[in-house]
């Protein structure tokens, strides 16, 4: 490995190079009119793992296309899948961006930009990983096969109807993500589970147009007032979730995970400080990380109605809406927790107005066995990265394709963090440390080593 | 009054077109952007009476100008203030206006633009019946002052000092206003009666920034959630407003009160068709027009917080914000249902985030006696107008002026109202009816005579 540790060393540079040009697309897969953005990030990507010697495609879908490239397969060495996504999020609210979200400044030893942690920032290292194996060996000790989706963001329907039809290509023994985060700085983590999400729009109509609050108000039902006691009537004050059914086929938590969770050593005044919050709250009889690790939760995503603008308008809004969703835990169905959610609503509604749900995506939770020959090769590569063995973490998060992929191709998937929890993803004044994009890119060279010398589908 | 009638009806059409004019300014109090405007509203005004032979005079103020003009005192017949407001609501939502807002348009009779009926329309009528008096007769019958602010929609500041340093010049026996609405189509109205408001807003704040709400969900409270508990808490299933003390001022209605209105034999299909709502709502044991009319009520005027665009973001919002208001009754004072509001919004917020409330602007309710020469010499004046006697109403909306006017110049304040209560006021599509608008000048020239007669200060 001393050659390839020596041109890692010599390259850091120009990956930083290449990782703000990458940044400065701007590819939102969730606002139409990024379309053109979103075309030329999957470009970026195919351009450049073509110009390293992975010739790649570019798969054309309904929506964003998909970046795919392998490398030949290795006798008597595995097949490894890396996933990653080049969307982003939207970078609203811009005003509260200190530099601008798709102008990749570096302060402090990070890179601020949308998509710097989630994902172009830890989807580029298994990529300079790679460039290293060719350039200084001539090929990979495996084959490694790239996909990367613009989609992520908006519930990835393309990459789910590939996975459909490319199953035989994308054939392999296990699949390597890095969209997640370190457990602490300096503490790299293995992701073994995450939770599903199931996510929803709610609007609530009533009268034909806005009406003059106060020739109408207590007349009629306000469509906000509505919306208002349906969403707080969802959950109680004790941070239970009051839809119908909801909790029948979550597992409690065992003595042993409880521990293990503890063992971990939770700092929750760093949290409280980095979140600038005073207080935890949640569901009563939980610790901090059982409910952001373990426990099902419902969050207010986006609320809308009436006059936003500045000073009064008195107005009786004639619609109001919300996005919000539940955050789902291994067993929960998604479509169980929707028809106990229309029931609930249906109960909650006041007279006098009208409720559409929409069903917008949802994923279930999912967990990987901690004790696979792959998750051993992947906590010596982290350490020969990162100086430090990983821990076995959890994480709030959905990463649905990571059950798609379970589901479709069979396969369990390695979730190698290189992100921090403050990196602020999905967040204004995103950011990814420089350190651990390079520390990243050198677990990911020792990976490919390490899973090389284990049996192809053990 | 023969020649009056005839210089009504030869002029119609201009004084159409002088309406046009005004309208096509968008003088929208509310939003910063508009100042220009607002001057320009104002200029109009001025430059319009001047040109009557009402020299005009732009009063400076911290905000929108005031203008003031006057005719000369009339021995032995009272002085007459007529009080109007060139500003407007903002006229979002803007995709629901059928023509442009500030691009006044006739349709089916009706003037349709954002300050039709509210309240350049209703305004003008008095305007324009001076002017047929001092065009067919040379002067006035008695004196008419004047007076129309451009802060109506935002809190009357402005004019509420100028009533403080000016009360010598305002003097008069009784102020005249066109701001509100006839009973039903061709049925006149004088409103004795207005709900007051208290007007709010509330701003709850969680994390420092916006967080993923796949990593932090379940473990801090997410302040939109915290803001619909809130809101949600300050009004019951029954309609009845949970505030400390709210009710402790509220005169219960007397059975006499509850016969008159419902001899005025509201129709209730008509008014649930006009809305566009499948049934009335609002507090337990009152009829709509009691509600409308008598009793305080609770509406949020507008909500928002967290992720508002296309598609789905999973969000944990750092913020969330609310406009909300009680109309209020007579007794009611605002800075008691303020004390009581906090006091609630305190038990109410849960723990984990921080909250502000926004006291924005209140006036009480008013009743002004019904038996007065004044409101006698407006039916008889009405009755020429519109062919009808107008009957006695009152209205759930506020003109905190109204209330001003009694406490600072000690006078009563006519409200004839020549609008219609489907006229959109505050809403996309706001329209004032042509005819209406000729009976009301036609009406407005009769009261100055019918005015006249009356002794000055009875």
């Amino acid at each position: 490995m001393q050659r390839i540790h020596e041109y890692l060393e010599q390259n850091r540079q120009r990956f930083e190079e290449n990782l703000v040009e990458l940044l400065r697309i701007p590819s939102v897969s969730a606002d139409g009119r990024c379309r053109g953005a979103i075309r030329q990030a999957a470009g970026w990507l195919a351009d450049h793992l073509t110009s390293l010697g992975l010739p790649a495609e570019l798969v054309p879908t309904d929506g964003a296309p998909i970046v795919y490239a392998e490398s030949p397969a290795v006798a008597n060495a595995p097949t490894v899948l890396v996933y990653g996504h080049y969307d982003v999020q939207p970078p609203e609210p811009l005003d509260q961006w200190l530099t601008p979200p798709f102008e990749p400044t570096v302060r402090d030893g990070n890179v601020y930009a949308r998509g710097a942690t989630d994902d172009k920032g830890q989807l580029l290292t298994h990529v300079k990983s790679a460039e290293a194996w060719l350039k200084t060996q001539g090929s990979l000790p495996l084959q490694l096969k790239f996909l990367f989706e613009g989609e992520e963001e908006v519930g990835s329907d393309s990459l789910n109807a590939y996975l459909d039809r490319a199953a035989d290509r994308l054939a392999c023994d296990v699949i390597v993500i890095s969209d997640s985060s370190q457990f602490a700085p300096g503490q790299p983590a293995i992701t073994h589970g995450l939770r599903g999400i199931a996510y929803y729009e709610l609007r609530v109509r009533g009268a034909q147009t806005d009406l003059h609050s106060g020739a109408f108000g207590g007349s009629i039902t306000n469509p906000v007032q509505a919306l208002t006691a349906m969403l707080s009537g969802l959950i109680d004050a004790s941070g239970r979730i009051q839809v119908p059914g909801f909790y029948d086929d979550v597992v409690p938590m065992t003595e042993d995970e409880r521990e293990r969770l503890a063992a971990l050593g939770f700092d929750e005044p760093r949290f409280l400080r980095q979140l600038g919050v005073v207080e935890v709250s949640g569901e009563a009889g939980y610790t901090t990380l059982e409910r952001r690790w373990t426990r099902p939760s419902l969050d207010i995503n986006g609320i809308w109605g009436g006059y936003q603008g500045e000073g009064s308008k008195t107005v009786l809004p004639a619609e109001a809406g919300a996005k919000f969703s539940f955050r789902l835990v291994p067993r929960q169905q998604a479509s169980k927790v929707t028809a106990g959610l229309r029931q609930r609503l249906k109960q909650l509604c006041p007279p006098g107005v009208r409720w559409e749900l929409i069903d917008m995506h949802s994923a279930p939770a999912v967990l990987v066995p901690p004790d696979s020959p792959y998750v051993a090769a992947a906590q010596r590569a982290i350490e020969q990265g990162f100086g430090r063995p990983p821990v076995l973490v959890r994480e709030g998060g959905s990463i649905p394709i990571v059950s798609d992929f379970r589901e479709k191709l069979g396969v369990d998937t390695l979730l190698l963090g290189w992100g921090l929890d403050d990196d602020n993803m999905h967040a204004p004044n995103e950011k990814f440390s420089l350190a651990d994009f390079h520390r990243g890119i050198r677990a990911s060279a020792h990976l490919w080593q390490e899973l090389s010398v284990l049996d192809s589908r053990p």
